[in-house]
């Protein structure tokens, strides 16, 4: 029996502790927004850091100006093979309320048995993200047991504040930035495929947000007095927000493409091969045909091109009834969405440039800068990503899906700039775990298999 | 000496006591949409009555569900040259309030020097429109008393409610149809073209508007989600709003301009000549730069050609900050101005065929109708306007503008329509006469060429 085969059959074996961990674990109810939960935060934050300390951890509660922040480190991890990882992620939960709609104690966790075979873990934060750190920290445990360490160097960090914005994770970085900068970031805050098919996100886009705000007359003015040969920064406005994508749906800035790369062909060949159905996707929302880039499929759409959105509009009369109005301002939020080779700044001038280009001299514009942040991508030939697209796919008996995200992850950008670390993202939540939600709610094979992945990532990561 | 010039004559003679009878008009506070001066209203429209009765017409106060009409013939109008003509006026007057901002007893009219060696007329409806309605009864009763009557058949109807949205006049004109459909109407209610220009307004513009809403997805979508893939709803209106006009300003929508015809030489020869500065118009509001049609001069804009504006535009987030969302809805308010030869209908049926072949199956639109109705013109080669410039050019000592107007006047569209009359509208008016505002003036050199305008004009229409 191989080193792994023993870990595998440890962490079968010690299940039933696992679980009485992590119900310990929820029972604190680690509200992090809520001051009158301020002492439970720390003492989650104890209680984890005596968990890390049981198992052979240097770990150590850290104050910060809000939660304390749980860091742990291996003693023995100095010269083992493999990268240096840092796990990150989160003690704190959600609030609950409204309480009335669960169907138990969100504090007192249950087993609860479904139709269908799976049993949920029930209860705050038994999925985000208690039950998900613990399927690493479990995993540790298992190793540390059956070999008498891990296979490759692991740090940790927990923080009790993603639940209310991260104030002090930033700080903390910088302030630890020798300490805390390894090799890569496993984060376990993504979801699975679906219920059979685990998921690395690899691709994080960028986003850069703008305000613009054109100025015409200025005043309003009466469109039958003035309509035609006064501006109206509404027509302008449409014009320009329409201007921005060609009748293929391309983003037309100049340059807005320099530097995007196509898709890997052996990523374009497993999402040819996930189960996704585009219909369904859009049948969800109401759609049928997609938008955007013309010949593009919808996976590929959201997770690796470039796009541009208008999130807002407004102007002139927007009551009830009708006002022949020609307004002195009109004004949009366009969001862009970045992937790899996009730098935020030069998209951002570019958009501004093309915005000026078409308002005559006698109107003004100003701009907002509602953030700008560049894509995050685990380069498909990078070995971590490879190993634990092997590992998982052996855990899980088919191949894991290399998904991208439209959404953010702030600290996968956070260890990017502040730290200069990959991260990789591997999650075995499901889209259906009530997260944030009354009935929270984790898979026990979420949980098992999640800590059994681990176990093999870790090994895979040391060849 | 003329029948006309000892009519003049007289009207010269008799100013003062003209001025005491608007002084005696002014007095009564006929505040239409107030309650408590319901009973001043009916005395308003008595005291009219008695002084057209008083020169000879048969004046009659008839009742509605509002406040009373007041109706007149001429007794001795039959078998007159010439048309007979309706003379249209209003007896009630607008609320005073803020009463503190009158420097004098709104209803205690008072005349004041001016430095500029002008004489204005103060009170509530000094100008709008007791002052401009007894122009044309002062100028019947020197008529009548010089020569024992009026060159042309005069009739004349005075409404009560026109300051409070004139509820009893259409009912009124469909059940005295047959009463009232006379040659021609003869408005009173416009402006100057400047202190020392007189104008007829020939042209009034009509409007269509519609109010479009399109949806798109079942709800708000997450745009790092479904950016790309999913339709965003601003896209589609902005494309749609952007393409109602090309590069040159003019409307897009096929037979668009079919039927318009272009400005007569001699009224584009007369506008050339108006005192009008397109770049003190454009700067006065802040602008500088034309918009509309290409090659059009401003006024030809305003006046005489059809547009369109986007009067209200609304969809995603609008508030303080940055929200990535791609919204269900997207909505705009948009008219169109019409001119003569464009039927309402067909433009509102050629608009919603251009935003529907525009919408992708998956999507809707609905539409909202915000009235519709067609220009009014005066035809260039009327005898009545001919007749009526040439008047008006002999009693200012130059040339009268033949002016149009982006704005609605009401009245002459139902005329038109319920009586199938055309409108001669002819006033003297000031733009600074602060009607509907505290310290409402009329000029007294208004009032006064007013009076004799209208001689000159009632002269002019029987030859």
């Amino acid at each position: 029996m191989s080193a792994l085969d023993q870990v595998l059959a440890r962490i079968d074996a010690d299940l039933d502790a696992s679980l009485d961990r992590l119900f310990a674990m929820i029972r604190i109810p680690s509200i992090s927004t809520d001051p009158a939960h301020k002492a439970d935060c720390r003492r989650t934050a104890e209680w984890l850091a005596a968990e890390l300390a049981a198992i052979g951890f240097d770990a150590s509660v850290r104050d910060t100006p809000g939660h304390p922040m749980v860091v742990a480190h291996d003693p023995d991890g100095k010269g083992k093979p493999g990268p240096h990882a840092l796990f990150y992620g989160h003690y704190d939960v959600q609030p609950v309320d409204p309480l009335a709609l669960w169907h138990s104690d969100p504090f007192e966790p249950r087993l609860e048995k479904q139709p269908d075979g799976e049993t949920w873990i029930t209860g705050r934060g038994a999925s985000d993200d208690k039950g998900a750190l613990l399927t690493f920290v479990e995993a540790c445990r298992a190793w540390k047991a059956v070999n008498g360490g891990l296979p490759i160097n692991v740090s940790m960090l927990f923080e009790g504040e993603e639940e209310s914005g991260s104030p002090s994770l930033r700080p903390f970085l910088e302030a630890h930035r020798d300490e805390l900068s390894l090799d890569v970031a496993l984060v376990c805050d993504t979801d699975m495929w679906d219920r059979e098919t685990p998921a690395i996100t690899m691709m994080l886009r960028g986003l850069v947000g703008e305000e613009v705000v054109i100025t015409a007359a200025s005043r309003d003015l009466h469109s039958g007095m003035f309509g035609n040969a006064a501006r109206n920064p509404i027509h302008l406005l449409t014009a320009i927000l329409a201007g921005l994508r060609d009748a293929d749906g391309r983003v037309t800035l100049p340059g807005f493409y320099d530097g995007v790369k196509e898709l890997a062909p052996e990523i374009r060949a497993q999402w040819e091969r996930l189960p996704f159905d585009e219909a369904a996707f859009l049948a969800d929302v109401g759609l049928s045909i997609p938008a955007g880039e013309a010949g593009r499929s919808v996976l590929e759409q959201v997770w690796t091109r470039p796009t541009c959105e208008v999130n807002g509009i407004v102007g002139g009369y927007i009551g009830e009834g009708f006002k022949t109005v020609i307004p002195s301002k009109a004004s949009a939020k366009v969001s862009f969405r970045l992937v790899e080779g996009q730098d935020p700044e030069t998209i951002r001038a570019a958009f501004r440039a093309h915005v000026r280009a078409m308002v005559p001299a006698d109107c003004t514009v100003e701009f907002h800068q509602h953030g700008g942040s560049p894509a995050l991508a685990l380069p498909v030939d990078s070995p971590v990503l490879r190993k634990t697209l092997d590992a998982l796919t052996r855990e899980w008996g088919r191949e894991a899906a290399l998904a991208g995200t439209g959404g953010s992850i702030p600290i996968v950008g956070d260890f990017k700039r502040l730290l200069g670390m990959d991260s990789l993202l591997v999650g075995f939540a499901r889209f259906d775990n009530r997260i944030h939600s009354p009935n929270e709610k984790y898979d026990l094979s979420s949980f098992h298999h999640g800590i059994r992945s681990w176990a093999r990532i870790l090994d895979a990561l040391s060849k």
